[in-house]
């Protein structure tokens, strides 16, 4: 049967085009997921294509299908994801698709937003619809992992970032960290971050590196800035406390939890800077990323250093790794590495990722991977 | 003139050629170079192909002379190095090039051995012959550059390899290590090994890893696997001793360095075993390498842990770093990493590498690369 296609197969290329058009807008659409349309006049022809670009902003099915007018009567619309049934801050997608007479729907995921989950596709099929599902699933999946995960697990998605050395440092013994990677890799950070809700840091970091987190333009809003500082110990004149600049959110533990008077006295100036500050009951990752989740961040980025990193990692808070590997030796028994520890007494214990092939950034290599689903942490 | 050949560029097809019989012997030429010869007859047309494969064996230019027989005579010679004029374990070749009748040499480099230097293209060019150098020299010097070194410094090539996870880590804190990389990786590392004329490690990675440091026969003889030990304080049950699979030396410090009972009891313990010792003073890879040197090795492999690895970083006893990268995580604030203290204060002194691009093996990365010669140490 080599050649011949199935009737399923002919959709892969169209779900393909939706796929690209729903990655236009990767990282502004949350807490939504990424969707991308394309409308297929009753001959089969390409008369309309759309995007979601972002929360609040109309789904992808109607600029589709606004776009194709009285083409798409009798026609086909494909799209990433399972249209909508529900009425949320834009109209129901499923009445739009029937008001313009479509008679065929073809998606690649049901949605899993509990408002959804195939309710969408069952008022289609109930309507006379004929409705496909599952072309490019998996590709569907991986592209709205983020959005997934937060739906399925209350909390966001969590991406771990560092750059290091060839021999795994990530700062000279006396701390001396800037820089390790070069501008290319370092600009690459850059776009990381605008792909991202938020970007996470411990209070450690703050003190040593005095970090700015943001994309420098690359996403507006900027993301989230994200301290997470059990004992509000932070230095008053830190670059993250400049709101103008982008939003900060100080993440700390309930006060019989902190030494009282100078964390008051912080608590009180970082509110005068208007950083926002939320109490956290444990302050945690894991719990930081349920509150971030309910803001509605899809994925969030760890920039933080090794104590926060293995807490994160040890807590189920990290389903990518994204290394910057630079072609130096630092060297130093005493210099910062991407990890603290996390308990492994054995080798089949280690957290495996499944990496993508090494990219090169400048001089610079970039390994990503996901965590492994069955060694990652319980 | 875009498309026109200079003279010189029509000898760059048949160097290639050259460089590759030449690369065909890849460590096991020591302490000779790697040579490959191609031979072309009057009318250019290849009639002999040849290459150095081992001392005390013919070198290239004999062989592939003797391949072109009568047709050699009024042709052109094309060697990667230039033609030695001196007795060694074989005949001067620049004797067997004019007995040939070739009209015309063509050579990559002149050979740095004092005994040549210049001295083979002076006899020949006093010969009435052509002779062309220079025809891709720089590819000819990569491919001898542990040759070269050990010629122009009196020291060995200095290969340093590890192995570790993707948070630089080269064991767990318990110190277990077996095994980070993946079969794929460690077959490589085997045959890296057959690239090389010795293997050292410190004492500490005999006591902990007890390992064999064979090419598993992908090299016969084996090469060299060298223990540098100051102290002598030696498990006298490792792999290393057994003598039948490979020969091995024990560099050790003088007595009144050592601890004295113990000491001379292991001594004597591996002297029954076969295994050949060396007193060096100072005991420090420097001296280890100028004894390897000696021995005829051009390049070896440090196999070693952190310190060792460090301290012949520190001493210019490293040209090549080989890193295999596992996509796993072991984390572990007192796990071992690479390298030991490099002294850096500041990232401008961070030793840079000119690194290869990655190469996937198995689910492993390799990362390759010469240590920059502006940021080596001193």
């Amino acid at each position: 049967m080599e050649g011949q296609a199935t009737p399923e197969q002919r959709w892969i290329p169209w779900m393909r085009r939706a796929l690209q058009l729903a990655a236009l807008a990767e990282g502004r659409t949350s807490p939504n997921p990424l969707v991308g349309a394309v409308v297929l006049d009753s001959e089969g022809c390409l008369v309309g294509e759309g995007f979601h670009a972002r929360a609040g902003l109309p789904h992808a099915e109607p600029g589709a299908l606004k776009q194709a007018g009285k083409a798409a009567r009798g026609g086909t619309i494909v799209v990433t994801l399972e249209p909508c049934c529900h009425q949320g801050r834009t109209p129901p997608c499923t009445e739009a698709i029937l008001a313009a007479g479509i008679e065929r729907v073809v998606v690649a995921l049901t949605d899993p937003d509990p408002r959804v989950a195939g309710g969408g596709l069952q008022r289609l099929r109930d309507a006379g619809l004929e409705v496909i599902s599952g072309i490019l699933a998996s590709e569907a999946a991986y592209q709205n992992r983020a959005f997934m995960h937060r739906v399925r697990t209350g909390r966001s998605w969590g991406v771990l970032k560092w750059a290091m050395s060839l021999d795994g440092r990530t700062a000279l013994p006396n701390g001396a960290s800037q820089w390790i990677s070069g501008p290319s890799a370092r600009a690459w950070v850059h776009q990381l971050r605008a792909r991202c809700d938020a970007v996470i840091v411990g209070g450690g970091t703050v003190r040593a590196d005095d970090p700015l987190l943001t994309s420098r333009g690359h996403r507006s809003p900027e993301p989230l800035r994200v301290v997470l500082s059990r004992s509000l110990d932070l230095p008053l004149s830190a670059q993250l406390w400049q709101q103008a600049i982008a939003p900060t959110l100080v993440a700390h533990a309930a006060p019989e939890d902190r030494e009282m008077e100078t964390q008051v006295n912080n608590l009180a100036a970082l509110q005068a800077k208007g950083v926002e500050l939320q109490k956290l009951d444990p302050c945690e990752p894991e719990h930081l990323l349920r509150e971030l989740a309910r803001r509605g961040c899809n994925r969030v980025l760890w920039e933080c250093g090794p104590g926060l990193a293995s807490a994160a990692l040890q807590q189920g808070c990290v389903q990518e790794i994204t290394a910057v590997i630079a072609p130096k030796l630092l060297g130093g028994e005493l210099a910062r590495t991407p990890l603290g520890d996390l308990g492994l007494t054995a080798m089949d214990q280690a957290l495996g990722l499944n990496c993508e092939p090494g990219l090169s950034l400048g001089q610079d290599l970039l390994m990503q991977g996901q965590l492994s689903p069955f060694s990652a942490p319980n």
